[in-house]
């Protein structure tokens, strides 16, 4: 089988999915051929439709088929608190919850010198213009707990500081459920750190 | 994000795929809205290229993109030695040893009352075809050692019994690398029964 060009063309399209590595890539592309075409042209169709389709919420930056997303639209919600976080899917846990009734922004990228991403490259001039027009009361910043999420929560927070607007980070600490011996002591630090009288 | 109908139908799709359940559909779905477009366009078309050009050998039932495949159009292989297969994708083993000279013939399919799946359905005539013309010295039964591969190996080797050409089966024992205790009892008696003098 040396001479199907088009099944290595498939078998390295479907190795850019996340973790998907030659060897599941290789059986996807075998399950493409023996796969009813109509299974195959749902999957062609839903490609096209969802990058047609789909785009960020031009207000917020969450994921949307309409002209504004259904958290923005929603008058049940309001913006006297916004999460603020990198990407469009880091919204998912927190709506999760089913109890947080604010709303979001998403800032598109973290600040990263290394990879030239600069505090122009984010959503950060949005952020402040929505925290002036929709009487924005807490910005709850909850970009991931790593250097580059620090660094951007650090700067939002300092550029934050003239505006008449509470700042908050997300608590650090054991997560639930591990175990004291197998967590790093990076987090113990910020556990003990952030300690509570019972 | 519930108004993302058309993330939902991809998610859909993706699942079809063998061994992809629900999260990593999901995780494909998602990476898919962040992808860039001309990477979801390679994915598109090599799917689209994939069920358009490649079909099974007229002749003996493998993948091809061409009116013949390269093992039947290839003058240094023969078919004195037929090795006969379920399925296409049974063959990429056999040619990963690179030793086999023959040729294949794919049977597309087991004989399966359960699932109404009769010797009539398989390509039973053509191989019975090819044996006749193509002056073939012997037959390799190598469908699975499964109730149904073997059902299927037993019906064949009845059939041929009246025509001029050898007829064998795989062998039978433990594999290469096995531990006999973790190797289950059906196998051990195969292997006893198969045991060689040395």
């Amino acid at each position: 089988m040396k001479d199907l060009t088009s099944l290595e063309k498939l078998v390295d399209a479907f190795s850019m999915l996340p973790s998907v590595g030659r060897k599941s890539a290789e059986r996807f592309a075998y399950s493409i051929l023996t796969m009813e075409k109509e299974n195959v042209d749902q999957l062609i169709n839903s490609l096209k439709e969802v990058k047609s389709k789909i785009h960020q919420c031009p207000k917020c930056g969450i994921f949307t088929e309409f002209d504004e997303c259904d958290i923005c639209k929603d008058n049940d919600r309001n913006s006297n608190q916004l999460i603020v976080v990198s990407y469009p899917k880091d919204i998912i846990k927190f709506e999760s919850l089913n109890s947080f009734k604010g709303r979001y922004h998403v800032l598109n990228g973290v600040i990263s010198p290394m990879k030239g991403i600069g505090p122009d490259d984010l959503s950060i001039d949005k952020l402040i213009d929505r925290i002036k027009k929709e009487n924005v009361k807490e910005i709850i910043l909850s970009t991931d707990p790593t250097i580059e999420g620090e660094t951007t929560a650090m700067y939002i927070a300092k550029l934050l500081e003239k505006e008449n607007v509470v700042v908050t980070r997300l608590g650090y600490g054991l997560p639930i459920g591990s175990h004291i011996d197998y967590v790093d002591s990076k987090t113990i630090e910020k556990a003990l750190e952030g300690r509570k009288k019972l």
